[in-house]
């Protein structure tokens, strides 16, 4: 009998913890809150007592379990699972996770940046579900991403592999050139973010609008954009071309360096949906050679906030697969 | 014992041939004219012949042979070896290279991108060794890459992985913003390669230049812009400045996406050496955050033409490699 995965998302609010079957399918899946005081000193021990109870009260044991993957908001080291610091948990790191949560829990246990980890998520069960080459994007309050080419995450020498929120894709001329929360300047996600939309928003704002503007009726945010470009409002419907045109940039340069089969946008900004894809799609391969593009999808995201688990899983099903199959 | 190995690039005017030892080193390399007639009909069975005539030449068997790995100027779908056309071999390809040298060679056989292939050996025996987390990129004539992650070549899913050249850097409002071979427009190969930077020393002189620049009493060429700029001609430097400050921006978009150990620079424009990293280095960083760039080294390629056979041999090292070891 094949064994089951257990897949876990550290987020910076909850930890979502599920128990997989082989095939991906959640047995159960349940959160716990993130304890980030004292630089997340109880979140593996957290974990550790959640898990081991919920065996408990499924009527399980350990040996039903090939292995834990584990998602972290931070960069880690590839095959080693270093992570220097993670700063939405309070400065959670400095060790190497593997380690110390496979001490606790006797099991195997892989953990990558849980960007890189939600990406094969949605490689595994998702929207990019039957390829092996998908890049995933989420469009959030900042930008984040992960690379899978050839059924591997990138992670990069040192971690910062798949930062697609950080491509610096707008050129200094461009009046939206402002400087990013990482400190550099032009980031994609200084307008491709629920944030970056509104300030594009911002800016024609504040050029001469036609003062029967919808925008105008509203507090600004990326689902009230949408929401008047779906009405036809002229002046939403220039700022959606605008963040669909950085956007389209961004995935050419994905293109011609990786080359996916999928492109899987999730993250809040992708409830927009369709008109998100038109509008992006409506640009995407202006500005690099026709046959980069033949057969390349772009697609809107399927498992949510359960991307994390699932691809968690995914990625611990990949250890020692030699002895679980 | 360990097997030899055979390593072929096939490039529009010679194909190279090199027989290595399984540690890379070179037993026998030669050449032999690429026959572009019809579509290159004869090129496989003209590598045929040569090989099994230094077999024989070698007093060698073909049982002394591990497998055989070949580089093609053209997209190579991975793990198929489809090439779908070479343009700058009249035309060759539209069937499965791997399959048809296999049949005439009676070996295993793998192929790649040139390109590809040659920053693998690059990773194995060149500037990169040590690490596998390599980026090479060739400014000749063209701008060329190849992108190696955990030792393995990113190919992407229909071959346009790793195509650097290729890449949208240079924006619309940029005066320098032309149509590239590829029929896009901004491409970084049109503004990085030998021709590229003689289109920016081009640009400079259609200012108001100082009549005393070295640069109006050469002939443009690469090396005339790298050896005036030496002599600290003003406008040379400017123009090998804006080159690297174009060139900065596709390493540091690079970083981001795929994170390499090294960057590798080979190719005609890379003779300007010392120069050349220094005017790079100097912008490398400036557009994405610190961390990023932490430890990542640029560096010129050391194996220069050999690169081809040497990574061609490494790639196909990788055939099998229980049976070999």
């Amino acid at each position: 009998m094949k064994k089951k995965l257990i897949g876990i998302d550290i987020g910076g609010t909850t930890i979502k913890i599920a128990f997989l079957a082989w095939n991906g399918e959640i047995i159960s899946k349940w959160e716990i809150p993130t304890d980030i005081s004292n630089k997340g000193l109880r979140i593996l021990n957290d974990i550790k007592e959640s898990i081991n109870q919920k065996i408990v009260d499924l009527s399980m044991s350990k040996t039903d379990f090939h292995a834990v993957g584990v998602g972290v908001p931070g960069p880690v080291q590839l095959n080693v699972g270093y992570l220097p610091i993670a700063v939405n948990l309070g400065g959670f790191g400095g060790f190497n996770v593997n380690d110390e949560l496979s001490a606790l829990l006797d099991l195997p246990v892989i953990t990558d940046n849980d960007a890189n980890v939600a990406a094969l998520g949605e490689m595994w069960m998702g929207s990019g579900e039957g390829s092996d080459n998908v890049v995933f994007l989420t469009l959030g309050t900042g930008v984040g991403g992960g690379i899978i080419t050839n059924g591997q995450i990138i992670s990069g020498f040192s971690g910062a592999g798949g930062e697609i929120g950080h491509m610096p894709i707008i050129p200094a001329l461009d009046p939206l050139h402002v400087t990013c929360n990482c400190g550099a300047r032009g980031c994609l996600e200084t307008v491709c973010s629920a944030t970056g939309i509104i300030r594009i928003a911002e800016y024609y704002l504040g050029l001469n609008v036609d003062a029967n503007s919808l925008l105008l009726a509203h507090n600004l945010s990326a689902k009230a954009i949408f929401d008047a470009a779906k009405q036809d409002d002229p002046v939403a419907l220039k700022v959606v071309d605008h963040f669909a045109k950085y956007l389209a940039v961004a995935l050419e340069l994905l293109t011609v360096i990786v080359n996916p089969e999928v492109f899987v946008i999730g993250g809040g900004v992708s409830n927009a949906g369709k008109m998100l894809l038109d509008a992006v799609t409506k640009h995407y391969g202006e500005n690099i050679f026709l046959a980069a593009t033949k057969n390349v999808s772009i697609v809107i995201a399927k498992l949510g906030n359960d991307a994390g688990v699932i691809g968690a899983a995914r990625h611990a099903r990949g250890i020692y697969v030699n002895e679980a199959e």
